[in-house]
């Protein structure tokens, strides 16, 4: 099996994955989230949308048998396997905005957003075209009641992992999540492979 | 007071909301949604974005106080007075591929998606542009357990209405509402006064 290549912590990764490849995510010592955006790698104005996906797939938590709808309505990849079964799909990446008004961070970390810019800049994506992200290993809460949303610590252990089927030719950016909350307070490395 | 102008049932429009003036739209019959979204006047890449707005907020139910962000984390506008308590910020204007795919629909209306994509296409907004919106009235529920989302009939009644004060220069759009589940099948106009 093919080596997983590393995200330090607080940082992120562009890169291509092809129609009919398999990208897997791995959290590899546990409780670290990862930020998913993606491209139709051939027109970049076709992005992964929070909207369409949790619409069609008529639930909040994706998981294993769950298509992802780009905002053309376009499957852009499945999800085919998911030892965690807990993601978020609701919250945008975090950064600098984020740690000065969630937080009241005067000198913020650019966060999973800057992180993202940087890497996806070479492909010609702007700050303003970062969507919503996918937010693997993330645990959000929804109170049915009041609405109220809650960031707990990931469900994943050591070596859990996700693995995506892509359905179309994407430009994917990918991070180690920078949020202190997100991730139990503790900044760790994700591990990604494609086949 | 002003008089209401009316959007039929099924269609959409856009028009431009001052930074200061007052926006009240009306559920002139109840029980119909009005899907919403806008953006900078002046920059049109800025857009309302449900993740950072539920990201600040902390919930999925916005109402009365909260401010409403846009991708660039700024605010656009503030929810000043509510009369209804329920309104959906999760899911995306309703589509020709909505109704293809969740309704089965084989010669689909345009939907919401294709009502807004006309009434803004005078201001350069394409579709590719179209943001998740902020439907007012729409009453979605979650399940807090197994995330299931579901499309109840509104809780709003003849008359109710809510009102957004504007913190920058908006270009906005919004329809009376074309999906069926999400108007208790019957397809009602909505009203709107700028003040």
């Amino acid at each position: 099996m093919q080596q997983l290549t590393i995200i330090p912590p607080r940082s992120g990764v562009s890169f291509i994955l092809k129609k009919g490849q398999r990208l897997t995510i791995v959290d590899i010592e546990g409780e670290q989230v990862s930020d998913f955006i993606c491209y139709n790698l051939h027109d970049k104005a076709e992005y992964l949308s929070s909207g369409r996906t949790i619409d069609y797939a008529e639930t909040i938590f994706l998981t294993t048998g769950h298509p992802f709808y780009s905002n053309r309505s376009n499957i852009m990849f499945d999800m085919i396997s998911d030892t965690v079964g807990r993601h978020d799909f609701l919250l945008t990446p975090c950064s600098a905005d984020t740690f000065r008004i969630i937080y009241g961070h005067t000198e913020p970390h650019r966060g999973c957003f800057g992180n993202l810019c940087e890497a996806l800049k070479e492909y010609g994506i702007t700050p303003d075209n970062i969507p919503v992200s996918f937010n693997i290993f993330m645990h959000v809460t929804v109170d049915e009641d009041n609405g109220k949303v809650s960031v707990l610590p990931p469900k994943s252990k050591a070596g859990d992992y996700v693995v995506l089927e892509a359905r179309m030719d994407l430009l994917v950016g990918l991070t180690a999540c920078s949020a202190e909350m997100s991730n139990n307070y503790s900044f760790k490395p994700i591990g990604y492979r494609i086949e």
